[in-house]
């Protein structure tokens, strides 16, 4: 089928779903088709941010359809796809745009991305606070076509132009057509956030007041924009994407898994792996340190993997407890402490209960003959239940208190907090694995 | 102050605000709170599913207030509240329902947790589609207050109540007062869900349409109710947080972590470490079969801890990769074997990084006199290498192909992967070793 035949069976699709199309073609294919679109379909498509190749296929297409198709775009999601457009591709095509789109485009472009101020778009509907009900909904009826949403009205003073109140559209439409405006305003202070508000929590005043919109208002009281409920949607996709990455140990991979290229892949991988890896070499370094131990009692390094790995999962069980408590704001940084104390008696009795476990397993075999760990098998099995209660308290209270020491000091607690723990454990682990057989071994077989 | 001064200077704020006050406070404290507000308040406190303590409140009021309380709840939420208290209670509460509320409810209640149904609510708007314009816009002024939603309304057939269009608000307002309904309708076909679909796919289909709300719609037709944006944004950051914690190896924990009884906090945590340190015996097992090579070659237990996290590093990257590709539908079940042809030569890339690094590591060691490898350093270095090629490239790929089996199988690919990952990792890891020691040792020193 040629572009032009493929574009134009796509007319009768939901927006959605052509995207979906697109983004199973490359991108020179995809510029093939929407090349052949109407100019109102292709802005469509492009306005979706679940389109991958947007930024390939604007740069693909001839200037004027690649400038009329971002005019016609919502601000935000032109400016989003120019923020990823290379020199001198992007200043070119930023100096075809008319005046207002240029300005529109670059107030946003100064924000940051992953900002309250990045993500939000400045077609809103906003109105004076003398209107009244029927001036407000006549005004809606003429704008509705150039606005991402209407469900949320503005209301401004009418000098200042600072934001008064808010009103959404189904108590407009209940209010009596010649009463003010301000007649069917919320009954609260309007809730707003600034413009350098991470994404987060703008999704989280989202979802915590039930909005199909939040105001972004600078200081001065102006409302520079909105945040729509479905950008804030597609925010946490991509947050929660980045979350689980991060917590897998590697940096944050922003593009579907089949399109990553070889070498962007090791890069994104390899650089936390070798992190690990060299933090984990102290593990070397610490067995050579009890290496005499090791060479008189053969038998203890048949229990490390073992008495090692239920630190690491013990602690990154309490990890990740504490990086979502943290992101919900259950708990705070001043916290730390409360937490402390909860995981100490629940580090000791899962400690416990893992012992109880180990001892048994070696009593098992000693007596069932499936393994001779010696004379001193009653020792070692011992010393094995509580090197467990020791590595495993220890792994509880590292890993609630990890995520506090990243945040304190300005990182994202949810940043490879889980594989740091492990590592740290790992090294601590041996060091208490070794100091508790000592204890208990000294004088017999050490 | 007194419960009821409380409740008073509560009327102020955002109902919100009010919720997050009364989270941090005991269910004791919030029933005393409650009970002291004009019923209108307490429904729009009890309809917030941020509020954690509505079971317990529900319960523990007065059952004339109680159920004044839940017939004044949107139907959807009152189910929910409903479905977590405990008989004889619920039955109870049920029972002095008003008859329409009971048959709501009951049936939002045959919906099993987590899917389309369980989350939906029944008050919705609809019209015949033989209405006008006009008459549309009066039906909602009229209905407007006692609707989740007003913004998407659904146009059903006058004779079988089948849905036939969607029209949404804003198209409405614009319309022609005289003209059909039918002529501010979408252009498509309108999308749905069935009932029985999992609320994270609810999630994927509103995020991708960028809906305010989606029908839930039988085999039949009919519309059985609709889940809006809002509902959807809080079933997602319960997602997000099971994720999290099942990545970390827990049963996900739906309370606040500061107000979960210890003895929760102990069962949670203590079946999967209990199945992960059962499972990680078989390292031992595997140690004890290879005791022999261990006790001629002490030397090559200093490196088994690095060696074997580097495979679950590698394992839980590959791992957390695929979660979030096959969460996102990036991947299929059918691409496994595409996974796997990327995974393997990425897994021996890695591997080769992170071997050269262990080699560099032993020769600096030994040659700067910090510790004495013995006579066949040279060797033992190619060893670790050669083990770390083989088990970075063996984690990647059993890493990456784990979530496949998982949802093969029937399970939620995120379910404890990435421990488990880890645990099968460890004990090939071993299995691999001493097989690569074997091979580059047997005759020197093993």
């Amino acid at each position: 089928m040629t572009d032009a035949a493929i574009a134009s069976r796509l007319g009768h699709e939901h927006v959605a779903d052509i995207v979906e199309f697109l983004n199973g073609k490359t991108a020179e294919e995809a510029t093939g088709v929407v090349s052949h679109m109407p100019l109102k379909w292709a802005v469509e498509v492009l306005d979706q941010p679940q389109f991958h190749d947007a930024c390939e296929v604007i740069e693909a297409l001839p200037q004027e359809k690649a400038v009329g198709i971002l005019e016609g775009m919502s601000a935000d999601r032109a400016a989003d796809v120019l923020r990823w457009i290379e020199e001198p591709a992007k200043g070119r095509l930023r100096d075809a745009l008319s005046p207002e789109a240029q300005v529109a485009i670059d107030h946003l472009l100064t924000y940051p991305e992953g900002t309250a101020g990045a993500l939000m778009t400045t077609e809103f509907v906003s109105v004076p606070s003398n209107w009244t009900v029927q001036q407000t909904l006549d005004h809606i009826r003429e704008v509705e076509r150039s606005r991402e949403t209407v469900y949320a009205i503005y209301v401004l003073s009418p000098g200042t132009r600072r934001l008064v109140n808010t009103v959404s559209l189904r108590r407009l439409i209940s209010g009596n057509p010649g009463d003010s405006i301000l007649s069917v305003a919320n009954p609260y202070t309007p809730i707003t956030v600034p413009p350098n508000l991470p994404q987060e929590e703008v999704a989280r005043t989202i979802s915590k007041y039930d909005f199909l919109a939040v105001p972004v208002v600078d200081t001065t009281g102006h409302v520079l924009g909105i945040v729509t409920v479905d950008d804030v949607i597609d925010a946490m996709i991509e947050e929660q994407t980045e979350d689980v990455q991060r917590m897998g140990g590697m940096e944050a991979i922003d593009e579907p898994y089949l399109e990553i290229s070889f070498k962007e892949m090791i890069k994104k991988r390899a650089g936390w792996l070798c992190i690990l890896f060299i933090s984990e070499m102290f593990t070397a370094s610490a067995m050579q340190f009890f290496s005499d131990e090791l060479e008189k009692a053969i038998v203890l390094a048949l229990f490390i993997p073992l008495v090692m790995s239920s630190g690491g999962n013990s602690g990154s069980q309490a990890t990740s407890l504490i990086i979502r408590a943290l992101a919900l704001h259950q708990v705070r940084l001043r916290d730390w402490w409360r937490v402390a104390l909860r995981e100490l008696p629940t580090g000791i009795t899962l400690g416990t209960i893992l012992g109880v476990i180990g001892i048994i397993r070696i009593v098992v075999w000693q007596q069932t003959g499936l393994f001779d760990y010696g004379e001193y098998w009653k020792l070692l099995a011992v010393t094995i239940g509580a090197a467990l209660i020791g590595i495993v308290t220890f792994g509880s209270l590292a890993g609630s208190l990890m995520p506090f020491l990243l945040k304190r000091l300005g990182f994202d607690p949810a940043s490879a907090s889980a594989p740091f723990i492990a590592t740290l454990v790992d090294v601590t682990g041996i060091v208490i694995y070794f100091s508790v057989a000592w204890l208990f071994l000294h004088g017999t077989i050490l």
